[in-house]
């Protein structure tokens, strides 16, 4: 065959690049592409364990060096799978290298990161080389169907947005740290962490932006063992201890530059809460409601249909008519978890084949930084209403429309 | 039979009537009771249709005056069903008047007035003269089971309360003006009449009380035609318009004095939810989740439970052993909105017959009072943390624990 | 007011008496009557115990012999709350006293029997007196609106029912014996106590009836002890022990005279099932679903809608336009168990009023003891084909359709 | 590295070739395996579209002779994905071949060739070469976890099994034709293709056999338009037009060698109901329920638990230790369709190392063959109780244990 080939390079081996590795593995086989995506190369720190993830997982090659990996005329993208702080480093170089780079997310530790990171993507694009970041969630047919019965006008004006991440990993105090705990390293705990993809959903299904937030943090439990191993998500505690750094959980409110109001809530202490991304949207006309631990089902209220039957219709987003659904298994034979990741990849790779930009885009994952950055700024000030877009609190009411 | 009678006068003849009504009607069929509750006079101020109401709720009589009722004899419990502005004058008469009170949801419509009527029910309770105020979903049997989980220390530690009411019957921008919709009648919107279950299931449940809360108040529609007819909570609109003064939805955090943080919403636009009052408790050792919508569960996880099988137990709370439950129908055979006040009359006179404090007491009702109130002032004030026990806003930072 | 008045006797002391007597007192209060109801005496047979039902639940008097009672001029309707093994001769005495009858379901104990007692109501209907059988869960709204979607033709075609009733109280070896367990008052187990209202709503909702089954009957536990003190469907057990005389579960399979094919069960053993009665209609246009685990909600699949969005519509039945729903309390403000018979008895007493055949009626009745009876002959002839019409097993073939 | 290879020969081309190609491709990068599957070769009818297939999938090779495949020396396994009509001449080809087989569900057409195809596994085994029938849903989680709870005996005496495959793909009349729908190539109809499923999880997950069966088979449509174009299970309808030779629906109940009774259900009618296979076994001391519709939950009953929490637990299986969740994604990450086909490739490759009879076996194939042929039998036979052993009807009683 003559299709092209699209040489990719991961940097990170962790539970991440296990989700990546096999987005690459898997979208070719699903989805008619107009490149053909090559493992070449997985950069780890230590170089056994890489070339074991490597084997693993089917790259051609490893490496401990991801600078070296960005002179390799054989790589065309660079897949950035790291934890958040050295995001900024690798992926602007990458770009400038003339790769496309897919970034996990939140794009960064910081705003004035997230800025950069922007910045050089908007560069790199003019030159037809570009950046996504990986809030994979958008890729659930659920959620893609969401988005298209929004963009259909069917919930009419959107008033109110329910965004919630709860999970329950660090409810028991003895579980172990990992760096996902430590603000150097992470950023952020739970707010960066799951509460970055709360936003991106609510933004990214109202197509509307937050505007200012109130927002308050708090850590639970300061102290922890460390991890002696490290097992999915967490691991298997040592007998050194270490302190959190980051916050267990972070409850915000938030205005949508367009209107609508919106409850947020990302933590690690949603006891018997394993997984449960949950986002709803009410409109005058319709609401959407959609929640993680029931992935392949929408809930939607369509306000405009005959009262005596009105009620959330449980739709399974696996008939051919749903986004990416056709791809996939026939109707009812759900997806998982990973199926965000294969059609994240898949859209990538058509966008870099017919040169458009991918969404979300750096400038999308900016736009979540801020929002962070702004959640942040209102804790730090007493929860006072906070501009995304100013470095000062806002001196405006709550009681708004009033 | 010589069992001492309980003349009970019911002032107020709406929605809340009827409830009120077929509690006194129907309790002492199915629990027995030290008293027998005889339903002697409703007043309303329709002197027609009061009387109407009367035969048809089984009043033996009717008035359009609360104060005379108070001087009958043959009166020793007045129920006030009224909007909350009367409450203050009639309940502290009625207490003065050595009559016991049972008093709708929210206590008032200010803090003052609030704390004028507990200490009103302070110095009744000196003379065995009792006072309850109606959070009735307290007696729903699965929130009665929660409460008694709680208490047995099933959760351990609680971290995290969520508590949201959520409805939709103004979702629609032409549904009509009702008192709830007045300011001066109603007090507060969305905030007091449905926020007020929500914190008052809160406090009960988790056994704590709010100590600060940053709050935003919205109102989304500011003109709607004006009632001609009532039907259940609203009714069919007529041509004139009036003008909305209260909030249609209220998002707050909250921190509780024991340590707990909390994520509120109060809202009457969350378009497809009917009536759902939603609570759920996460502790080191147990959560446990209701929803109005499915009225007979209660969801517990008991954390101290092999891992194996982990998972949310979804208790139908109609066993005998399940509070109130034995006193009616067998095992899965539900009860529905309307016993939670049932249950609500029998606790009552069964605290009046044996001279015990019901609650919630009025002091109970004062705290939801002041939550109410400190959630105002903070959206006032920018969304900034405000105390619930002071007038001002606090100066302290939004992150806690830090 | 010049309202007539209806005198009601009720027969029977047990948990069906105390569900009818609420049904007697609350009715009059919610629904707009042409017939005042007046509870004139209940029927027992201990005489203490029946004057203290009496007392609790509201009647004027109480009796021990229920052939006086149809002797008063001041009873116009009976209501049979006995065993199935009385009903015959009760509701016949009655109807041949001109008493109106309300009649628990089964209609009785056989076939013969029953036809015995719809000739009765027969004739009684031509002289203007009414019989009506009591399978009350006709009588949630969801129910009511599910019959109300088949008028209306919104399933197309019928093709498939299945109905099933799970309890799980006799999982439990050592739980006592009842009458209910006792062939000779009983009639059968949990075929025709519970399996009765499996195949009234199936053939109710359908609008057809089952011309033909194949059934198996089993009795999982045959000693049990007895019970020394009833309480709720079960009961306090004894020392002594008693032999288990009737079906623990039964399944069987049924063919509609107008098409549909249908799955059944009725059993006592389907552990953590509490009362689980769930019947849907698959049709070539659309399904519906009930449970009454979550009795205020109809599961509804309209076909018809565009594809995109197709899925179950969770329609709480409590807006003002379903059946029964606008007597009672605002949206999303469910109803329970006990409301199914005071939806009843207030369609019966405005049928009484306005001179019109209640339903179901005791035909009804007979048919669906017809149908109990040809799965009992099904079953004793292993499981074959077996006419409810006839009095033989069919030779015809399983395959149908082909 | 030195692990050696087990060279895949895969035989069908379709659908189920799809999800098998999955499983092989992903198996190696999440399961330590003994043996390195390679994807040597694939065949189908077509040669075009076999070698598109074998591009898209990842194979090595395409081919249109099975034959020439078994000669092979770098093939040590056969993978058959072909329509149940050929499973029986290419099995036992391959086994004779002295290649392992993996043979999709039903295992044959007839208990004949079925019994032939055991027969060969057996002598097979005795060289060590091993045969696998592929009833892929065993390997969710879930099931696995219900398995391993039966197997501790926290179920009690197991008395009541439903066990029911509901889709509704043909229920629209002018759904086209597929292989599925004609008797020389499938079989059967509902029956064989997804009622197998749900005999096989029954007989799986009791531990038991079913002895016995009453059961009818319809069709409800008999003249469908035939396939223009494939497309998942069903696909584009064209001119012409096709006799249905094979059932809709089957609707059966049996016992169980060992005491329980059992109903089922196998339909393409249930509309609304896209993929639902559930399974649920009642016992004297607990519950176990599962619904494909939310495939990664486990619900577990659990009735040696205190009475006042008891309830139906949701169990996420997803934790590390639930069955194949540890090589997965972290706890909540849930999983798809295509990972029962993941793990059962897994546990396949384990078996063949370690020299180990993987199971469902050949002989478990056969027991359901037998199955579905006793029911034919019964439902030919106007739905008399049938032994899965005989050729006869049974004279037998319907009523058991009585």
């Amino acid at each position: 065959m003559t299709q092209d080939v699209l040489g990719v390079a991961m940097v990170g081996a962790g539970f991440m690049g296990a989700a990546h590795s096999q987005a690459w593995r898997v979208a070719p086989a699903f989805f008619d592409l107009p490149l053909s995506p090559v493992r070449r190369v997985v950069v780890g720190r230590r170089a056994d364990a890489t070339e074991q993830a490597a084997q693993r997982w089917g790259w051609e090659s490893s490496s401990t060096d991801w600078r070296s990996v960005l002179e390799r005329d054989d790589v065309q993208l660079v897949d950035v799978c790291t934890p958040g702080d050295s995001h900024v480093e690798i992926a602007i170089a990458a770009l400038e290298a003339g790769k496309h780079v897919l970034c996990e997310k939140p794009l960064a530790n910081s705003v004035a990161d997230a800025e950069r990171m922007a910045e050089a993507a908007r560069s790199a694009a003019a030159q037809g080389v570009f950046a996504m970041v990986g809030f994979s969630y958008r890729r659930m047919p659920a959620i893609g169907l969401a988005k298209r019965l929004v963009e259909q006008g069917r919930l009419g004006e959107i008033r109110q947005i329910r965004s919630v991440y709860l999970q329950d990993w660090l409810s028991d105090a003895e579980a172990p740290m990992t760096w996902r705990l430590e603000k150097h390293l992470a950023g952020s705990g739970a707010l960066g962490d799951i509460g970055a993809h709360a936003i991106d959903l609510a933004q990214h299904l109202s197509g509307d932006s937050i505007a200012s937030v109130s927002g308050m943090l708090t850590t639970f439990v300061h102290e922890r063992p460390r991890l002696a191993e490290q097992r999915g998500l967490s691991g298997v505690a040592g007998t050194e201890r270490g302190h959190v750094t980051v916050d267990d959980a972070a409850l915000f409110t938030a205005r949508f530059a367009g209107g609508p109001i919106g409850a947020f809530e990302a933590t690690r202490f949603a006891t018997g809460r394993k997984n449960a991304l949950r986002v709803e949207l009410s409109g005058s006309d319709g609401a959407l409601a959609f929640d993680f631990e029931d992935p392949n089902v929408l809930q939607f209220y369509d306000a405009r249909l005959p009262q005596e039957t009105l009620g959330f219709q449980r739709i399974q987003a696996t008939e051919p008519v749903h986004p990416w659904a056709d791809a996939w298994w026939p109707v009812g034979h759900g997806l998982g978890y990973e199926h965000g990741f294969v059609n994240e990849v898949a859209d990538l790779v058509r966008d870099i084949g017919e040169g458009r930009q991918p969404r979300p885009s750096f400038d999308d994952g900016l736009q979540v930084q801020r929002v962070l950055d702004a959640i942040e700024r209102s804790a730090a000030a007493g929860s006072a209403w906070t501009s995304v877009d100013g470095a000062d609190t806002e001196a405006t009411t709550g009681r708004i429309g009033a």
